[in-house]
């Protein structure tokens, strides 16, 4: 990976955005998909979980230059996400040339941390009617994250085999943090409508510490918004060692799982101490016959944003290779936050084939995208 | 550290283990330094906290060849201690060359989590002096961690300030999990008798989920111990963005903190994220004044076991390189559990001056040890 690359000479790359963010200008966006009930609770109570480090960097969590003093993000979109398709569609599908964007939401992981069950599946059905109806309809290059109630496994099931069949639509949406670790198989059916319905499943942190789910950290809360970002990487490593060790792509061998917003390098490291601890301890999970790090592979993609990125770049590149990652990562912008990657600056100085699996081939194979047809890079 | 290492003409270096667990045969023992309510307490409930997966790898936690049918490891003793003063002085000092290995018990771990401040505090301060009259007092190449109770950080402070000159205590013991990180301000009295006594600060895990203690992760309890070894890392990472963040080490600047039982590879990430994070984030925090990773290198230090040992041992002493290991790495058996590391088998490929830190130099500065007039090695 240490070629020169000739950067004049490229052309244009398909590229494939596995991680925007998108959502609701105003709750009575979400009205008309709720019953009066619900949408007179939600007009008052709103989503009553999602955690805030009040402070979270750039301008509420947005870069400067995405906040529009004419076009202000609503208070109540606390997600940090895009509420605006056009503007989404002329500055980041148009403006930074993404082919196919995975608008990942979202609403289910807050609720899914909710003490009502009933309440929180019918926020994810009404996200969910929302999303194909105002987005989806909109621009055929975006693609969408189903949102689930994972507290309730087979509502949640029904709920994919409601929507999983149309054909914007790519996976399930899972937060990292919940009352067990998502290998556990109290959630077996979720993935059994996902392997159905031809489904991966991505995994994105969003409501971790908050409601039914256990603080964020084995020693509680930090102070700091910038603490929290330490130990993201610790709420999905919990998880890929569950669905490795419950034995998950041993009973669903189809299954693949997209990780967002969980950076990797942290993924070396795990991949050593898994394959190292498995050879002394696997007599515990007699289910599981290869070396974890090999269903990792075969099984768990890995969104490349946000990179941790040393002052020597060559590190960085050292530490992909020892994992493969040109066969595990994949593109991610996190459009709009403030910490989000521009594709034309990043993994620049990587060779041809190496770019082409992470912007867009990695990705079309987890997520059996199909680019459209109109595409400008067809 | 490429270089070819002419092993045989290796003269006898210098050892310090960082990490050996020593403890009490029967709860009998801690009774002479007991109220009469708590002895009973104590021989009624015991330890009232404190971790297990039930299966944690080899013999209830012990290496096989280390547990004598005829002297077998008490049923009570729930931390996988060595019980046995004599066998450890044999096995481990003379039978691995150990010049100093510093005891780390323990109970305050457990201590820490209980809900009844008051016998927890005084289960730490006997065990304290349990340890100094049957471990310390027997050999001159023991020294001792405190124990204290982290709930109640000016009581901790007394209990440092009561046995923190004796001349083989070298450090005060904190768990890693708690209801809040640890370098919240609210432990700092703690670090003020640290610094008061000229002692270091020990880390190492031990109730974390228990007691007070929230679970060990954002999605709770995993099943398998094996998965549980996956996560450990983070119990260390958060309190290391915690000390750093938090600016323990602007307000008291001749405290060291000993890792251990941590592994270390997952520090290369966490540095990078921790530098590349402060660069875009640091107006929250504007008492951190140096890069976090320098605050790492001048203030933290990690236990060598267990090592995260990839296939290729390449690329562990390229990580050991990037994290600058020959500073801030300090060799740990962990005897007696199974995962022990010989100190004849480890980081053996490595150049001479590299192992002196290792082995015990780097230890000798974080605890400031004197080694025993009559050490094998002076």
């Amino acid at each position: 990976m240490n070629n020169v690359v000739d950067q004049k000479n490229r052309k244009k790359m398909t590229i494939v955005d596995t991680d925007v963010h998108h959502g609701y200008r105003s709750k009575s966006d979400l009205f008309p998909y709720l019953s009066k009930f619900n949408a007179e609770r939600f007009a008052e109570y709103g989503i009553e979980t999602g955690f805030s480090f009040g402070f979270n960097g750039g301008v509420r969590g947005r870069r400067a230059e995405l906040v529009d003093e004419n076009n202000p993000p609503p208070k109540e979109n606390f997600f940090t996400s895009a509420f605006d398709v056009e503007d989404t569609r002329v500055r980041l599908l148009d403006g930074s040339g993404i082919d196919l964007a995975i608008l990942t939401g979202g609403i289910g992981q807050a609720a899914s941390a909710m003490f009502d069950v009933d309440y929180a599946s019918a926020l994810c059905r009404a996200f969910n009617d929302f999303s194909l109806e105002h987005w989806i309809a909109k621009d055929e290059r975006f693609r969408l994250v189903l949102h689930i109630n994972s507290q309730d496994p087979n509502g949640a099931a029904a709920e994919i085999d409601r929507l999983g069949s149309h054909p914007a639509v790519c996976s399930v949406m899972l937060g990292c943090g919940a009352p067990r670790p998502f290998g556990h198989r109290l959630y077996h059916p979720i993935y059994e409508a996902c392997v159905r319905n031809g489904l991966a499943v991505a995994m994105h942190f969003g409501a971790e510490g908050t409601g039914v789910n256990p603080p964020i950290s084995a020693a509680g809360f930090p102070s700091h918004y910038i603490e929290m970002r330490q130990i993201r990487s610790s709420w999905y490593s919990v998880n890929v060692a569950s669905f490795v060790f419950e034995g998950v792509f041993e009973k669903f061998p189809s299954l693949k799982i997209g990780m967002l917003e969980a950076g990797f390098s942290w993924l070396a490291p795990l991949m050593w101490k898994m394959d190292f601890d498995w050879k002394g301890l696997r007599r515990q999970t007699p289910w599981v016959k290869k070396l974890p790090s090999q269903y990792i592979k075969e099984h768990i993609r890995f969104a490349t944003q946000p990179m941790e990125e040393p002052e020597d770049p060559s590190q960085l590149k050292q530490l992909i290779d020892w994992i493969g990652g040109s066969q595990i990562l994949m593109f991610a912008s996190d459009y709009p936050h403030w910490d989000w990657d521009d594709p034309a600056r990043t993994l620049v100085d990587y060779p041809e084939d190496f770019r082409r699996r992470i912007f867009s081939e990695n990705a079309i194979d987890t997520f059996r995208l199909s680019l459209p047809s109109i595409s400008k890079a067809a």
